[in-house]
Formats: structure tokens, C-alpha cells, sequence
């Protein structure tokens, strides 16, 4: 299959096309390093160092494998880009992980959160107006995130609910509520490819997906030049990869607020799982098809004492401390998210033990000089934007 | 009360402006002309001949009336020109119609779909953060649409809507399932203005506005050089003003597809005053408040047949041509729209009857040496874009 992975130089992207092309498949990536500019402006990095850039990585992958991946450097809001790209490679599939995916950058100031929306929603429509034009019955596999929905009071459905209203019936798109600019940025994606999907019959599967966790996959093992990107700042990592170079290092847990904050998580090899399988098992024409992408649900509470007796059996000595909240956002509420559609598919997913933390805190440990303590705190709150870096200590609770 | 009117050179900018300024209120405009501009480009026009520009209308507004209004040529989406506008106005409301308002305009090519998309979210996003930073407690009345709702198989509700699903409630933004990137564009912003209010603590009124129709207000009459722009093309025309301008010229009145197609109506003059309405009574802090601003159902065979029944009146013989449908739309539907938030506040609607047509006819009458036939008839289908004007012609159903 001919698959187009945009954002294929990301933490996901980088893995998942080393994943498809292993199957056999022709993969080619559009990445324009964004991500690796803005740590570069901010004097972050990634904890695991990765190669030098796309034509770097894809010389490794040759090397090790045999196999190729083709690349194009560019921008997605650049429509002579999408032009070339969809004119030359005629992709079946399009994995677009190709956003800017940080909720405390798109909070931080009116520049961040303008860019952060203006490119989500220029790439994706750009995605639509490319597929109608160039492609004929492509598949897009959008990736979208389960904080799209925020909270809500009821229970959380794949993507679409039946309705009853003063008798009559409609199915609508599950009502969102999301809690970040960037996550509204997805929410209005989603709005954009669902009527691509009902008006030009395009064919679509939007992922709503967990927190990602891990370092590894099989393919990164291969050799350290195919290594991912791995996040642990406060603006691009993610809660348990965050916890987890805390603990290596010796920082306490940074949970913010009460920490009954519940979420759905997945072990990045599930990712690369779930994406494959919708990419095999395409939506139907004209249909915006939503799967929920994670396997478990965890509370920032739960979470933290399960790295902290990770952390005690690995020899680690693990501290909680709960900061004054950064975000606005419900500490306390119900959650319950369906997400029965994937395993449906043939997802066997890959749950949270001790065992496997420990794996991460080995991988950490090998990388351990390189972790900047000052980017572990919050700089940017949801009341008040981005402070800098020196000012930027937020209160113990 | 100080009263920034964003678009305030458009349609209903201008008269709001008027309007506002007329009644006591010291009133701002900012504007870009992007509207003239896209016309000169295209070759298209108003029918009713407008002053050069807000320099010459704040100046005629001023000799007429002895009221002062205030202007600012320039783009929303310029932040450094909302620094300058908020920081020296300190608006108390905000009227937003700062945004690019064509259905056909956006489904054209990739190009007007991405302008229309980014040009609206990041204007409305500018203000949210404008208001954020330089007022305290101002109230946001935004102009919605009553497109973003598209055509539920449920009664639509002001905005919100009680859910139950599975035993467990909660109140949600409606479902939205707009027909173009147009209208998906405002229900992005309606989106990302329910989250400055939940997270900020902004005010914001929501007017989700029917189709306007009407030509002149109170303060329009005053002096020709007061007069507001009056469209009757395919592409920023809206369904009965255009209707009304065949019927003058004796075109054959454009219905596109079976006709069957329901939308809400209102009268520019009750636009003026639910704008009013809403700025004299500001949503809570915190809140986001929709109201759907229309005061009658019609679809569009009804509205056909009374511009027919008022032309006989009138002495013109009106045809009605059913032409392929351009957009993707239902044809037959249900549709029942909930309006009586504006009602409870104090407007009393000015219903469509043939005399007020009889008077839009005349209005016309005097301009109609000014229409420019080439633009009825539709040059976008929603499924092929734009096609040149001499290749335009749709064929006759």
C-alpha cells in the first residue's frame, strides 16, 4: 500500500513509517521539523538524541533493513507542497500526525495559539482539498485525540451519538468540549473532515487518541540512529513519560492540582498497532468513521503512585508533589470513554505494569545527563500565558 | 456605552453602525475592505452605489447628523492593529461581523477555502485575546449563523441542549452540521468562544442570524451617502435580496434544486435591533449565550412564490426556473428552529409581507440600469468549484 505519513519526523510519525515500511509497505514522509525548531528557539530537546534529519534517518533505515523510505521537506499549509506531494507519490492512505500537538504551547500567548490553530486547520484542509483532487478513494487516518471531548457528565461514545430530542432522533458528532486551544484546533479538524467526508464521499478515520507512553518500539532497537524522539518538558512531554524522567532523575512527580484529572492511555507499540489497522481496514466512502484510541483509563493520581512503586522495586526513591494547577480544568469529575472499536479490529493491547515502567526508567537512565531540570515546571498557566523560564516557579500546593 | 463594530464598512456593519451611533452610543469601526476589494477583483458590485470609503461615510454620517463615528482601516487578523484598537478604544461591547461571510465564496478552490477558514478563526480568536488583555468584563456579540446548525432531523435549540444518554446528563453546545467551509468556520469560532468564556470568564453573545433581506434602514435614508452595500450576485447575494433583483430585471428567479430547502429570515431592520438588544443586556461573565436571530421560516419554493405574488402586484411578471442544484444540501427536511430569546428581550419583529417587497422593488428599481447579469446564475457547484463565468451557465433543470 502506498502510504503517506505527514509529520513523519515526530515522536509517532518517525515509528510508525519504520513499522509500515518493515510490512512492506511504500512509505513515504512530509515533515518540515517544526518540532524540532521550536525546541531549538526554546533551548529544550528531546531526552533520547535522534538523527540528524529525515535524509539521516531514512540512510539508517536503508542501512539496516534494506528497505527505503522516501521523504519530501516541506510545510503542509504550503499548497504547492501538497500539490507535488499528492501529484508525484498518489498515495492510497494518508497518516496525518502532521500538527503542532501541545496544549500549554497553544495557551501561552495569542502568537502560539493563532499558529497552533491556523497550522492544524490549514494542514488538514489542505489534506481534504489534495485527496478530492489527486487521489481517488484514498483513505485519510487522522489523528485526532481523546481531548477533543473534554469531561462530559455521560459516558464518552466513539466519536458519534444517537440523540432523542422532543421525540424525534438524530446521529450527530459526540458534543466536545475540549480544555486547550491546540485541542480545539483537532475538534475543528474533525468539523472539516466530516463534512469533506458527507459532501465529496472522501473516506476518513479520525483517531481519537490517549496519552502515548513509551520510548521504544521494535524498530527503534534496531540501531540508535533510528532512534524516536522522546519529550519530558512541560510544554511537549507527556504525563507518564514526564513521571517517568522525573523519577530517573530524582524530581518529584509534578501533579498538577488534586490529580483526579482521568484520561485514557496507550503504549506507543499499541499506536503503532491501532494505525495500522485502521489503514487495513479502511472507512467506507463518505463516512468519518471515529475510533477511540487507548486502552486504559488512569488518574494523574493513580498514575504517579504506579511510577512510584515502579520506582521502589526498580531501587528509586519517588516523591508526589502536587502543584498549583496550571490548566483550568476539572480536578474531580467522571469519566468513562468507550473504545471497543480497535480491539474489535484486532487490537491486543499492551497494558501498564510495573514491569514495563521499569523497561522506560532503563531506557531513561541511559540518557540521564541530558535531562535540563529548569523545563520539568510549568512556564504557561491557562489564567495567565507563558512566564519565562526564571520566573516560571510555580507554588507548591 | 463604547461600541467597537468589527466589518463595520459591510452590509449590516455600516447600518449597525449608524444605527448605534444615532441612538447615544460612541461607536468605532474597524474595517479592511476586504469585501470591496474581492468585488473589484471579480468584477462584481453592489447595486446600490456606496460612499468611497469610511473616511467619506464617517464624514457624510457626521454632516447629516452631528454624531461623530470613529474609524480604523485595517485586518483582524493583524494583531498589532488590535493592540492599537483595544488598548486606545477600551470598547465596553464588542459587535463582530469582521469576517468573511460566503458559502459559495468558500467552496470555490482550495485557496478561498483556506482565506475564508483562517481569515474568520484567527479574527475571532484576535478579539478573544484582545478582550483577554485590554478590557475587563467586556461583552463579545458575535455574528453566527444559523448555517452552522445545517438541517438536524431534531428541533434546533438556542445553542445549547439537555442530554440524556445512558442514565447520565449534560447540557452541550447543539450538535452543529454546517453545509460549507463557511459555516464551518464560524462553528469554529463558536467553539473556540465557549472557551474563552469557560476558561477566561468572557462574555460572549452568540446571534446565530438567519438570512438577511432589505435594503435600507432608517438612517440609510437619510442621504445617499449613507447608503449600505446591497448584493444580489451568486456568490454574496443571499437568497431573497437576490430574488427580489430578478424579479426587476425579469430573470427568471434562480431556485436551486427541488426548493425544498428551509432556512430562517429576518429583516435587516430587526438585525439592527437584536444587535441592540443583545449589547443592552450582556450575557453573564463566564458564559457564552446563544440566540438564534431570525423571525420567520420560509422555504425557498415559499419565497419564490411570494416574490412572484408581490411582482404581480407590482406590475412585474416574475418566473420561477428551478436550476441544478449547486450545493450539496437536503432538498426535503425537517426543520423547526427555536427564536424566542430575542422576543423575551424585547424585539418586535418586522414580518415579510408583499408590501415591504413592493418597496425593496422600488429601491431596486432606481439601481437596476447597475445590475450586472453575468453574476446570477451560480459559478460554483460544491462538487466542482469554481468554473469562469463564460462557462458557468447551469443547466436549466
Amino acid at each position: 500500500m502506498r502510504i503517506l505519513v505527514l509529520g513523519g519526523d515526530g515522536y509517532l510519525g518517525w515509528p510508525t513509517a519504520m513499522y509500515l515500511s518493515m510490512r512492506g509497505h511504500d512509505v513515504h514522509i512530509v515533515d518540515n521539523y517544526w518540532r524540532r525548531k521550536v525546541h531549538a528557539e526554546a533551548g529544550s530537546d528531546s531526552l533520547v538524541p535522534i538523527a540528524q534529519n529525515l535524509v539521516t534517518r531514512a540512510a539508517a533505515w536503508r542501512e539496516v533493513t534494506g528497505r527505503t523510505i522516501t521523504i519530501t521537506e516541506g510545510d503542509l499549509t504550503d499548497w504547492s507542497l501538497m500539490e507535488m506531494v499528492f501529484g508525484d507519490f498518489c498515495p492510497e492512505t494518508i497518516i496525518h500526525y502532521g500538527e503542532i500537538p501541545s496544549a500549554p504551547y497553544s495557551m501561552m500567548d495569542q502568537r502560539r495559539s493563532v499558529l497552533t490553530q491556523h497550522n492544524n486547520v490549514v494542514s488538514t484542509l489542505n489534506v481534504l482539498w489534495a485527496m478530492r483532487r489527486f487521489t481517488d478513494g484514498a483513505h485519510l487516518v487522522k489523528l485526532g485525540t481523546m481531548g477533543e471531548y473534554g469531561t462530559p457528565n455521560i459516558e464518552i461514545e466513539e466519536g458519534w451519538l444517537e440523540i432523542e430530542h422532543k421525540g424525534r432522533k438524530e446521529r450527530v458528532l459526540f458534543p466536545k468540549r475540549p480544555g486547550s486551544f491546540y485541542h480545539l484546533s483537532k475538534v475543528h479538524d474533525s468539523n472539516n473532515i466530516e463534512f469533506a467526508c458527507r459532501i465529496w464521499g472522501i473516506r476518513a478515520t479520525d483517531l481519537n487518541q490517549g496519552v502515548v507512553y513509551g520510548i521504544e518500539t521494535e524498530e527503534t532497537r534496531l540501531d540508535p540512529r533510528l532512534a524516536t524522539r522522546f519529550d519530558y518538558d512541560d510544554v511537549w512531554g507527556t504525563a507518564l513519560n514526564r513521571f517517568c524522567v522525573q523519577a530517573v532523575i530524582g524530581h518529584p512527580l509534578t501533579v498538577y492540582g488534586g490529580g483526579g484529572q482521568t484520561r485514557g492511555y496507550l503504549n506507543i507499540l499499541d499506536t503503532l498497532r491501532c494505525v495500522e489497522l485502521a489503514s487495513l481496514n479502511p472507512a467506507e466512502p463518505g463516512t468519518l468513521r471515529v475510533l477511540n484510541q487507548f486502552t486504559e483509563q488512569y488518574s494523574i493520581n493513580g498514575l504517579a503512585e504506579l511510577v512510584q512503586r515502579a520506582g521502589k522495586t526498580y531501587g528509586l526513591e519517588v516523591e508526589i508533589q502536587h502543584l498549583a494547577n496550571p490548566r483550568v480544568e476539572l480536578e474531580e469529575h467522571f469519566y468513562k470513554a468507550s473504545h471497543s472499536k480497535l480491539i474489535d479490529l484486532g487490537l491486543v493491547p499492551h497494558l501498564l505494569s510495573e514491569t514495563l515502567i521499569e523497561h522506560v526508567f532503563e531506557s531513561i537512565q541511559r540518557h540521564s545527563d541530558r535531562v535540563l531540570t529548569s523545563f520539568i515546571e510549568p512556564s504557561t498557566t491557562w489564567l495567565g500565558g507563558y512566564r519565562s523560564r526564571s520566573a516560571s516557579r510555580v507554588a507548591i500546593a
